[in-house]
């Protein structure tokens, strides 16, 4: 349900959501110490913490959702970080290898504040899972949440460091976070991106961000630190950052490789092991893919028609893609897409002044009932600058 | 056919196919003082000059396509431009507005050279005018080609004028050029990019080019300075360069307005001029769209099979995409799209620092015989790092 409280950051309004108690579907697990929202759908089971709005409830809030209600993705338990003791290492292919506190970051940096959609890799795959299981779970629609977040420019903090040059070996950041991964082999959750973006700021507005909405980060989010880099998928914005290193190679963790990959549609999880399909480089995922999904009407939703009255019905969705690219073109089919209607788009969002746009933007449109009530089915589609849209099938994938 | 004849030119092989000879074609017409290859297929008639190449022959020639098998976007003659006495004119939004000779540009900035494929927006629109006559003439597959480009950097030239920030209102770069357009209103041909592409060397690399495969340009090509945006369509590189013009507007032009847009599929010639359109900023065309084409099998090949004997044949073709993004993968399918089969991908091109891809790539695979006896058509598409890919069916559009 949206709410008229919040706080305005940086332009954009800001609904908050405020939760102090902790669920008790947290009760005996290792997260039995945050609080969380209790409508929150967890996607596995009541631990590590996994899950997304409902997805009326995230639509009903529009632009920017509350971080109470923004999706989680977590691997392992929120590590137990404190603002003042807690350091960043940067090394690695620099001429003066540092350790930065908070305070130094609120100190010693300019500050920007953006809004930037967060949206994970997975977002829909439970459509993907119900043609045929991959080794991924299943998101809905809701695997995606905007937040105006505040921090420092990454660039910034590597020209403190003295990057040293990319013929001199630093051509990729690593990042990793204190969150100790079970299933990762003993490791921690870490990932790389390449120094191009990290570095060209027009173009990535990649940030270190301590505040998200006005309020500094949640554990669920990745207090008291995280990175955020706009039009990527979440899974390389590394939560509780410990660590950045420059480096010649890219990042060699575990979950680096096995995950946040695309194959191809004939390789299953057998043959990607057994062939060492995840270790090709062409298909790792960093970009967005374009996406756009229909919110209203939900899934078994009731439009009461009154006899003998001709009217329309309000679609809505959502629509985002990467790269900076804007969405220019929203389109809905009533006829199984052998022709489509052309929605009203909105975009919150101000560009930058390189003209990109990191986030989602809202599509609507109003269809006469007796079209609806025809209609074997709703589909829709996205354009983006690119002049990239969704394919009318998907291609399976094992993740 | 390809020749043995070339030179290197920034670490690439340049095949070269002299042409010194006015082709009769050419006899009364404002052209008939430029050698051009006798081969090249001519699609608007004998003026003015629009041709791409047997698309056999661009695929023989590889990676780069010697100069005179160059598809070629005339809108009306070439300009008799004199290398000593060309100059641009670079003001607008710039502290010093100047006047460059050629001289000027050769002697004052650094030297860059790179390889960038072209690409005309209509390549292959002659398909989707065999579906419903739109208002372009019909490419076939060959309206591509690829290039080692020398000249020197944008970004550089306007930083020497002393170009405004962006907001002082240095927002557009507007280029124009010397060629006069009997179709254009008594205009000149121009266009405008933003002030990000311009100066973001990393992220676009454009450049003001005056050699092309390691000689002066031809009269076809923009002699004497041409402008080279790697990743964008042809359209919008400038040839016969005259005049720069930094503004808080996009270009006014005619050509920028009426041309190289993509509307959707219910607009028709009719209504894009009576609902303005050509004036909705949305659907103008920048980045290149992914695409991806066969050369081998050609159209009428016949392939003759040994009775008795088992065999395979190798389906060739190329790719590429825009926005520096690489092509990740390429698929055949002989089952009109429930199968795909992955090609070997060839990338004969050094990425830059920052990872952009400016060329198209090549792939191939073998096929049996008996499948490709057996397939109704042979489907191809294509993958890039965003995760983009060709839709099965176009979308029609009036240009």
């Amino acid at each position: 349900m949206a709410t008229s409280h919040g706080v305005t950051v940086g332009g954009y309004f800001c609904p908050q959501v405020p939760i102090t108690k902790v669920d008790e579907k947290d009760e005996k697990t290792p997260d039995d110490w945050i609080p969380r929202h209790p409508e929150l759908i967890r996607l596995t089971g009541r631990h590590p913490f996994n899950c997304e709005p409902p997805l009326k409830e995230l639509a009903n809030h529009g632009f920017i959702t509350p971080t109470s209600l923004h999706y989680v993705r977590n691997h392992g338990p929120p590590p137990k970080l404190a603002w003042d003791t807690h350091r960043i290492r940067i090394g690695g292919a620099v001429n003066n290898p540092v350790e930065l506190s908070m305070n130094d970051l609120l100190t010693n940096f300019e500050r920007v504040t953006m809004p930037v959609t967060l949206v994970c890799a997975g977002n829909r795959r439970k459509e993907q899972n119900m043609h045929k299981q991959g080794i991924g779970f299943s998101w809905g629609a809701a695997g995606l949440s905007t937040s105006v977040w505040t921090g420092v420019r990454l660039r910034d903090v590597l020209d403190h460091c003295g990057i040293k040059s990319w013929s001199d070996g630093a051509k990729h950041v690593c990042m990793g976070g204190a969150d100790y991964l079970p299933g990762g082999g003993g490791s921690y959750y870490a990932t790389s991106i390449t120094r191009h973006v990290a570095m060209d700021w027009d173009s990535h507005n990649v940030i270190l961000a301590w505040e998200q909405n006005g309020e500094k980060l949640t554990p669920d989010h990745g207090y008291p630190i995280r990175v955020v880099i706009p039009g990527y998928i979440g899974g390389r914005m590394i939560k509780w950052l410990t660590d950045i290193t420059v480096s010649e190679q890219e990042d060699s963790s575990h979950y680096h490789y096995h995950d946040n990959r695309v194959l191809p549609p004939g390789i299953d999880a057998d043959r990607a092991i057994a062939e060492r399909w995840w270790y090709k480089p062409e298909y790792i995922i960093n970009d967005l893919n374009i996406n756009s999904a229909i919110t209203s009407p939900g899934h078994d939703e009731v439009v009461t028609v009154q006899p003998g009255r001709v009217g329309t019905y309000k679609c809505k969705g959502y629509a985002y893609s990467g790269g900076g690219r804007k969405v220019t073109r929203v389109e809905l089919s009533f006829d199984e897409g052998v022709t489509w209607e052309l929605c009203t788009l909105t975009h919150p969002e101000q560009p930058t002044p390189a003209g990109k746009h990191w986030c989602w933007c809202f599509w609507e449109f109003d269809v006469e009932f007796m079209c609806l009530l025809r209609s074997k089915q709703m589909m829709v589609r996205a354009w983006d600058t690119g002049l990239n849209t969704q394919p009318m099938n998907f291609t399976w994938n094992v993740m």
